[in-house]
């Protein structure tokens, strides 16, 4: 944390929090988000749709923070109680804001096509505390909120995700640029694969230590991957980019070859823009991913420049019948065997007609395992029509978290195979 | 909210939940495992690697709650903060425990089979607070504590989720229930598709207005579904079932067409559920969902009885190639077209030989779309060897969303095509 820096704290609210049954991925985008622009996010709170815990967390938050955002507690379910609450902690009274239902109208006639099923409380979102700024919410009924009290700044948004984010993009972001003075902000993501983050943290220790006090590093470990990020904090962002500019000079030999790319950029993103440097394609053979690694190829636009699809064969019949594959082959070692996976990608090769092909087969568990092959063991090729490599991989986690590291593991060793290539004579 | 319930408070420590690179998954599946024992949580909060933020946190839930669940903050580069803290506040002081020490040496020596990579930091994790009662983590480094003070009851535990997990199910759980005398808690959960939060809750306000105060409806829309559960407290769990089966009674006719089961499944469960049950199989032919499909129907176990695999044709050649799809039909129509989605469900059907196939052609966004085919267009078509019925959807969204829609769109067209195939002809 560093004292220049604007204090946030979210407010997340609603049942649906407490009982469990939403994952709360608001509060990372809007933390996210708010420290790309110099604002420190303190605390991240959930309460439930009742008065006394939102009031109470309206005022412990505001005694700790200069701005206070919330989420949730504006559906036409959640019995409107946010709404009079804001209306009575900033001393104001409910009104119509005749834009809103104008709004509201709106959206039911001609964007849902559905005028008839409008509802007493649906217009009733139109009310909102006389003494907010309206910030007009294009993606739903619900308005966002903003309320000035003192020198602090409270806004009010509705809870669903793709509203929420319009709303902070389009008008909350950039008012709080204006009415706030932020200190300059500079980012450098690094992401490393092939070691976890205590042996990447050791072996970056001399080098963090003498980092200076207005850059700070953080790890983030996941799927067996660990992303580095610095931020430095300053008043003249030209010098801040030159400072970290200069520790990536000394951070990058250090991490020597467990370096993959020193942008923001998950692993999917990263063979994605590696296959479009060079106008080559991959395919995937998926037996125990199960689709997943062509989900992560296809989540961001663009792929269909490198990515030409999946022959998911969860069957063993579909491994033979569409990727080819030897019956003999299934019978003699089994699915999950090297051999299966080199004929897997041969047969996506030809089938899919692309330039390279990822092929997995494995026990994700948590029934199917045996002795020889317990549960968590997964083979992995990747190749093209000159060579195929194979790595075999043993997860210890539950089912999804199996799939999910096969899936990122599968991308490295394709990574790794590209970067190699272009090298010279694969190792 | 009861006030039989006890009453739980969750903190998730660390900066990574602040700097939003982090998705706190952690305090909703916690919530949702205290529920169902009858603790009810009151208040989730996150805070930073920093001492004082996390003994204010400690000070503030346990004023409101019997029981403060911790997470995180234990990892080898946290900087060992929450450890010391604890020790602090419960006037303990720090020791080593001989049974964590030779844990951690035995998952370096024979699990991750790297006893080299043995570093201080990680031998440091067998140093716990000689006030804790230390819970055995057998899927990491880090044990779990739990500590007792006056009647609340403190535990922490690792952030990494399944290891968190495993000290929940195994260690924490058993131990709350024993600790506290819980109320018998009961719940019933019912999926509805075909209309939003709004309109359920209009159709279902007499009904709702009638539940007795110990019975709680909520309402959990996502991806154009919603999600009802009701929640029963009180001493007896036979008569609370009785309560919840005559709710249901009156609840299922209300909801008429929008009923898709009374099981706490998500909609490719019920798909799968239901193939079983038939002892059919499925297959996808997916271009805009991109494997997604299919994803959804491996992430549980057991789908290989009636999930074959699936073509991800993202390009139109693997459309041609692999799934049949005539061209011109392509240059004609467009691949986001009817006639095109009708083919890839006979392409898959043929490749892949199941009873039925789902098939998905849509502009995702953000890019691509155009006049007359917007961004969320999709065509979807379900069907077997007798019958194929399509629909078009116009989606709002983001691109992952658009995906996400499609795809739990397009299962639950296949749900009421086989609902439908059962009672006889299809509409």
């Amino acid at each position: 944390m560093n004292r220049q820096m604007i204090i946030a704290s979210i407010i997340t609210i609603g049942d649906e929090l407490l009982i469990g049954q939403v994952v709360d991925t608001n509060s990372a985008w809007i933390a996210q988000e708010l420290n790309k622009i110099g604002v420190w996010v303190k605390r991240r709170i959930s309460v439930g749709d009742n008065k006394d815990d939102i009031r109470k967390a309206l005022d412990e938050e505001s005694r700790g923070a200069n701005i206070i955002l919330m989420t949730g507690g504006l559906g036409p379910t959640a019995d409107d109680i946010t709404k009079p609450i804001l209306c009575e902690y900033f001393g104001g009274k409910m009104i119509v804001n005749e834009e809103v239902l104008n709004h509201v109208k709106f959206l039911f006639e001609k964007v849902y096509r559905r005028p008839g099923a409008i509802l007493e409380v649906n217009l009733k979102q139109a009310e909102v505390p006389d003494v907010c700024q309206v910030l007009h919410n294009a993606r739903g009924t619900a308005p966002g909120m903003w309320f000035e009290k003192g020198e602090k700044v409270f806004v009010s948004m509705p809870g669903v995700p793709h509203e929420m984010k319009g709303l902070m993009q389009e008008k909350v972001l950039p008012r709080l640029k204006e009415h706030f003075v932020m200190p300059a902000i500079v980012h450098q993501t690094v992401l490393t694969a092939g070691a976890g983050e205590s042996m990447v943290a050791d072996r970056l220790k001399h080098w963090e230590a003498a980092l200076p006090a207005h850059i700070k590093l953080a790890y983030l470990p996941n799927y067996g991957m660990v992303r580095l990020r610095l931020t430095a904090f300053g008043q003249d962002k030209n010098k801040l980019e030159a400072e970290l500019e200069s520790q990536l000079v000394q951070l990058k030999p250090l991490l020597a070859d467990w370096f993959v790319i020193d942008e923001d950029l998950t692993m999917p993103q990263v063979v994605g823009k590696k296959l479009k440097e060079r106008k080559q394609t991959t395919a995937t053979a998926e037996s125990c991913t199960g689709g997943y690694i062509a989900h992560l190829l296809t989540q961001d636009a663009g792929a269909s420049s490198n990515y030409k699809g999946s022959v998911v064969c969860y069957d063993n019949e579909v491994k033979i019948d569409v990727l080819n594959v030897d019956r003999k082959t299934i019978e003699e070692f089994g699915a999950v065997s090297e051999p299966v996976v080199v004929q897997m990608v041969k047969g996506a090769l030809d089938a899919l007609k692309t330039d390279y092909a990822i092929a997995t087969s494995g026990i994700m568990g948590p029934d199917g395992g045996t002795e020889k092959k317990p549960v968590g063991m997964v083979w992995v090729a990747v190749g093209n029509k000159e060579k195929i490599i194979t790595r075999e991989f043993q997860f210890r986690f539950d089912r999804l978290r199996n799939i999910e590291l096969t899936a990122m593991n599968a991308l490295n060793l394709l990574r790794k195979f590209i970067d190699e290539e272009s090298k010279g004579p694969i190792l």
